[in-house]
């Protein structure tokens, strides 16, 4: 069963002014689908990062991986590497996520299981994602509010949060911090503990504080926090404040690949992994990241971006596979899912868990209108990059996203 | 595709008089072959330990299995776990094995496709193996002398080099030490790199030698060997001896499971796993492993027990698919090659590295009359465990294996 083409389609979706460290989400989220041919005629299906550069450099792996089979799939990341010279071990991991993952759909579909068995069987049927909640504005400047309104002190967030689980019966929150000063982000998670008094929460500021200011924050939200995500820059000042935190410190920024997690933990600098297939290279290989989690003591959680549906079957059939998997997992797709670009059914969320979808390969179809749609989004929309802070700075030009920030 | 059966034979083959350092091998070496049978009439293969503690463990896990689909080998992994409350971790992951190994065999046979390629394609043709050399007897006591001879002396330990090099092409050579005093010992690897002065060389002392025994040997052999095994016992041992070798310690002792590398690591003790897929997990978890040892920087050999085809075909396959192996493989095949359970064809050795099987799934076949009489040796022997001490003190009644002796 060879591959006979890659055939990378770029998408662009509405996104919500979402506030982050580095500034605002812009209108439009930047993505792509792959469809993997085969020779047979079945068709694989993934979905990652729509920037120029992820573009590029599938582009360039295009013909190398021609003729290849899709089991193969260790002879394609060597393939893929051979491409890159030069390139990231994450951004090559993710040139190669994105072909492996439909290697994975084109199998499952030839032999009627679902990915989820190909990686072992499911450990549980469903899968709990966690609300994902942003300070917000009401609306992108100069359009109308959004469903979701404004969220910007605590209220705002606990409103948020209300209506999120309200819709889909979450039962963890993650908030994205890193955009007011630390006191206002640690009165949010007191709100959300006194509105959800049974919610684990984690608060992610994406490394706005310096490691004093993060010790600080962990000795104020001591036994209020489940995880605390990624505070201080680096390895040091992560195991800076490693040291004084009660709670786990999670991270998808101090360690993002197999070449980051050794000086991680000879330094006790991360007690979570937040895993990401999208560029950790892959189901499988994050299969061998959660044995390397157990084997260090490390817990094992899952990271997002925003995505569409392709991507959260994957991220399902994964988690469900992976026993270690010992958190809710974060998931961007509320924001994001009235785009979405598989045909609706195949998944839902039931209790806040999206169950393992069951039909061959990654279980979801596409919807080829839908993808037309955003594909014609993309490409009048002549975006090429993901740039929050140059979103932020059409409105707030004095932003500076210099980090740390407090 | 499910389990209707594990068919679990027991048989005994014969083995020469190795010695090392608990004793001498016996007349018989003991193993099993699984069948495992499914739904559709396909059956899987393989091959692990006979001893009488591991067939219980596999009569324990043989009903859980039942029913449960060849591909959901991380929920029989958990079925075999549940079944065996309070087993050792590596005795959980040896029973598994067995069965993940017959599972990737139906597999491949389902598919038409080599195990290889299941586990992603295969980096290299042909596995390179090390020619194992072992002191020996003549033959076992009261019996004619074997073809291999008497090595009791350096001189000895050059002629079966020879020997086994002239018939197999290996281009690596372990010495299993242990049995004499480390100065002996030493001037047969001394003897050996004059007469193979392009092998790469190595010596396993099973733990034989105090940490400073192995600190002396590790600077008389620097330059010399590619690796040093298990020269002291535990992680203290090792890391004592570590911190004065010029060359990097190995281990399937101190470091045998997921459990025990962290510790390992830490303490800087190991810097070459040996692997093993019969008690690492099957051959999947000893890919998860083959990246662990990538991330930390750690080495990836693979160690062997006494073994016929099936295990070899299994062995083959894995390290083909690991681009991180980088040492020829340990086999003790040429010592037992000729009672093999397979049909002869499949298996064969090219200047000392075995071709990968190219037929579907493991590749070999089951000479049933073959596996008639070894399992008839195994019931006629009325053996239940494997005694090298109590051999070796039938013929040295003093004989003392307490470690180390040196
Ligand atoms: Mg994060
Ligand atoms: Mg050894």
């Amino acid at each position: 069963m060879r591959i006979t083409d890659l055939e990378v389609v770029p998408i662009a979706f509405r996104d919500p002014p979402l506030l982050n460290s580095s500034g605002v989400h812009e209108p439009l989220a930047l993505r792509c689908v792959l469809r993997l041919h085969t020779e047979d005629g079945v068709v694989g299906l993934s979905e990652g990062p729509g920037d120029r550069a992820s573009l590029d450099r599938l582009a360039a792996v295009r013909e190398s991986v021609r003729g290849m089979s899709v089991f193969a799939t260790t002879l394609i990341a060597r393939a893929v590497d051979a491409a890159l010279p030069g390139a990231r071990e994450v951004d090559r991991a993710a040139a190669f996520s994105l072909i492996e993952v439909a290697c994975l759909d084109v199998q499952g579909k030839v032999l009627g299981l679902p990915v989820s068995e190909l990686l072992g069987g499911r450990v549980r049927d469903a899968v709990p994602y966690a609300a994902y909640l942003f300070y917000k504005w009401a609306g992108h400047p100069g359009e109308a509010d959004d469903e979701w309104g404004e969220a910007l002190d605590p209220d705002g967030i606990v409103r948020q949060a209300r209506r999120m689980i309200d819709a889909y019966g979450f039962g963890s929150i993650k908030l994205k911090g890193g955009v007011f000063p630390p006191e206002q982000e640690i009165a949010a998670i007191r709100a959300l503990r006194a509105a959800f008094p049974e919610h684990p929460l984690r608060i992610d500021p994406n490394c706005a504080w310096t490691p004093e200011t993060g010790r600080r924050v962990a000795e104020e939200l001591d036994g209020v926090l489940e995880y605390l995500e990624d505070p201080s820059p680096g390895v040091d000042g992560m195991a800076a404040v490693a040291r004084a935190a009660g709670m786990p410190l999670a991270s998808n920024m101090c360690v993002h690949s197999f070449g980051t997690l050794a000086p991680a933990v000879a330094r006790g600098a991360v007690h979570v992994v937040l895993s990401d297939h999208h560029y950790w290279g892959g189901l499988r290989r994050t299969q061998h990241l959660a044995t390397l989690c157990e084997a260090f003591g490390l817990g094992l959680s899952m990271h997002s971006n925003s995505h569409l549906g392709i991507s959260l079957a994957a991220m399902t059939h994964l988690a469900a596979s992976i026993p270690h998997l010992g958190y809710a997992c974060d998931t961007h797709y509320p924001w994001n899912a009235a785009d979405d670009v598989v045909v609706p059914g195949a998944l839902r969320f039931e209790d806040g868990a999206v169950p393992v979808p069951t039909g061959p390969g990654l279980g979801v179809e596409l919807d080829e209108a839908a993808l037309a749609r955003l594909h014609r989004a993309y490409t009048e929309s002549g975006r090429q990059v993901r740039d929050d802070t140059g979103y932020m700075r059409r409105f707030r030009p004095d932003f500076d996203p210099a980090l740390p920030r407090w």
